[in-house]
């Protein structure tokens, strides 16, 4: 380990941590002004898409499974799947960072690299931050997108007759937590997917192109989030299994582990695909994988007809 | 104690604790999707202003020194008057929530109430947030503002010739920590200042109107914040003792406890006072108390003319 490395949190200080996240970062036409003053400007087109997400340690990543930059990326994938999940489009980012002070200076810039690294695939901008020390390392990530002039795709815009698609995984994040909770590494896809969300970044967009009535991040499991959708829209929907192909190492999971695999794609969070209800299967965008429909009905979600029996998704303060 | 009030963050549920904050929200023009999708939707008027704030229990609070409610009026506080120092109007606020699955709900509840109860002070809205577990209360709070069609007011605009003007309070924070760290609970107006510092948020509108050149919150102590100022515009800035007026209750604590009542003034953070540089006199706005001028020369802040010994203010991991 370097002398450089071997600083802790607390020697590099406040200011030296934010001087090492704000360093090289590009010039942005729609940063007027960048970190460094009271606040951030940011030039927005049209209304402004506003959302927060937070990664405690211990609660959501564990430092024995992830590596700093990982961290990073997670929490700034899973802060920015809401921006597509509206329809917006990401332009800038703040970062609450509150760390013990005992920390090593290299964990904290290695999970700020991870976050300029997950920043750069949706081309949002980081403008600013607020370093704190606190018990546990918490990364609060808020997001803010434009919608230049479009309208939001909302949650309560599903109608009988509409289709279901899915853009992205489900359940492989849950089952790679699955596999490191038994202590093992593998199938790495799995356990990859789990560090860091591989989010469609560009799912909005194909939404919207598509006239979504309706469009939700995947976050808390398929049917749990599926269950919003039909909540605020008022429908039914209904999931059909015959939709999916299993993939092999969700299959292969499942049977060593012997958990029914659906249990990983119907109510496994934190992949953050994306699940969009379109009027007729010829508007499903390509990409997009028609896994159900909408019906008129008591809200609810079924799964090829009927209910599904067990936890559908996650509480943080219920672990169900 | 009532049945509901005994009841845990946990029984309650993340979900719960959402639906509990979000109940009574007015409806906003300014806000056309609230909490409950993905994202909020808001209309900004001209460019954007975004600034983030946290604070750690055990760090920022402690929970035998604060009321719930306090804890939340602080957050807010801390986190508008960044948009206050930039010059621009509070529109809409997101906040990450973190806390023990054991914390009380009403605590949490509380604290929520005391944020609306701020928040309506600088008319700025609450449009979403996040809510997890984690060891410690941990409360990120995301403010964004507009600016109308006007520029940010920045640091960097101080130049020589220009006045410093100071607008609300400064050490009455740092001395109300000073009498809680003794044990004692008086002066209760000291105390009350460390627990929910009094913000002008007129201040803003105030620094506009007189054309200010440069705009500071003080968060850190008056020093180090002119400081920033100094550093910014490449000028140097004095400070004249003689244009303040030492407050009652900081003369008594400073006698009873044997320190000098200018550490408190010229160090202490946390107030958010607000100061400006103005091009003249009789550009200062009402309300606001001059007390020094910027010279040219090693950007450097000076007290009477010399440097001042001692610490200037406040790093998060150097308590110093």
């Amino acid at each position: 380990m370097s002398p450089q490395e071997s600083h802790s949190l607390g020697e590099l200080g406040e200011f030296g941590l934010i001087a090492s996240i704000t360093a090289d970062l590009a010039d942005d036409p729609r940063v007027p002004v960048g970190p460094g003053d009271d606040g951030a400007v940011v030039r927005i087109d049209g209304d402004l898409v506003v959302s927060t997400d937070t990664v405690v340690e211990g609660v959501h990543f564990r430092n024995d499974w992830s590596l700093p930059h990982e961290v990073g990326q997670r929490a700034v994938a899973a802060a920015v799947a809401d921006l597509i999940a509206m329809g917006a489009r990401p332009v800038a980012m703040v970062v609450a960072f509150s760390a013990p002070a005992d920390l090593p200076a290299s964990w904290a810039k290695q999970c700020t690299q991870g976050m300029k690294l997950e920043a750069a695939k949706s081309g949002i901008a980081l403008v600013g931050g607020d370093v704190t020390s606190g018990p546990a390392v918490t990364v609060a990530v808020t997001v803010l997108g434009d919608l230049a002039g479009h309208p939001p795709i909302l949650r309560d815009g599903a109608r009988p007759g509409d289709v279901v698609a899915l853009r992205g995984r489900v359940g492989w994040s849950a089952a790679g937590l699955r596999v490191l909770s038994r202590g093992f590494r593998s199938p790495r896809v799995l356990v990859e997917a789990y560090k860091v969300p591989e989010v469609v970044y560009s799912a909005g967009g194909e939404a919207r192109s598509g006239g979504a009535t309706a469009l939700i991040d995947i976050s808390d499991g398929l049917l749990a989030d599926l269950g919003h959708i039909a909540d605020a829209s008022g429908v039914r929907v209904n999931v059909d299994r015959a939709a999916f192909t299993l993939p092999d190492p969700l299959q292969a999971v499942s049977a060593a582990i012997g958990v029914d695999p659906w249990t990983f794609i119907l109510t496994g969070g934190e992949d953050h695909a994306f699940a969009g209800t379109f009027s007729s299967p010829d508007r499903v965008p390509e990409g997009w994988l028609v896994i159900g429909e909408v019906l008129a009905g008591e809200p609810s979600v079924t799964v090829d007809g009927t209910a599904w029996e067990g936890a559908s998704g996650w509480d943080h303060f219920h672990r169900s």
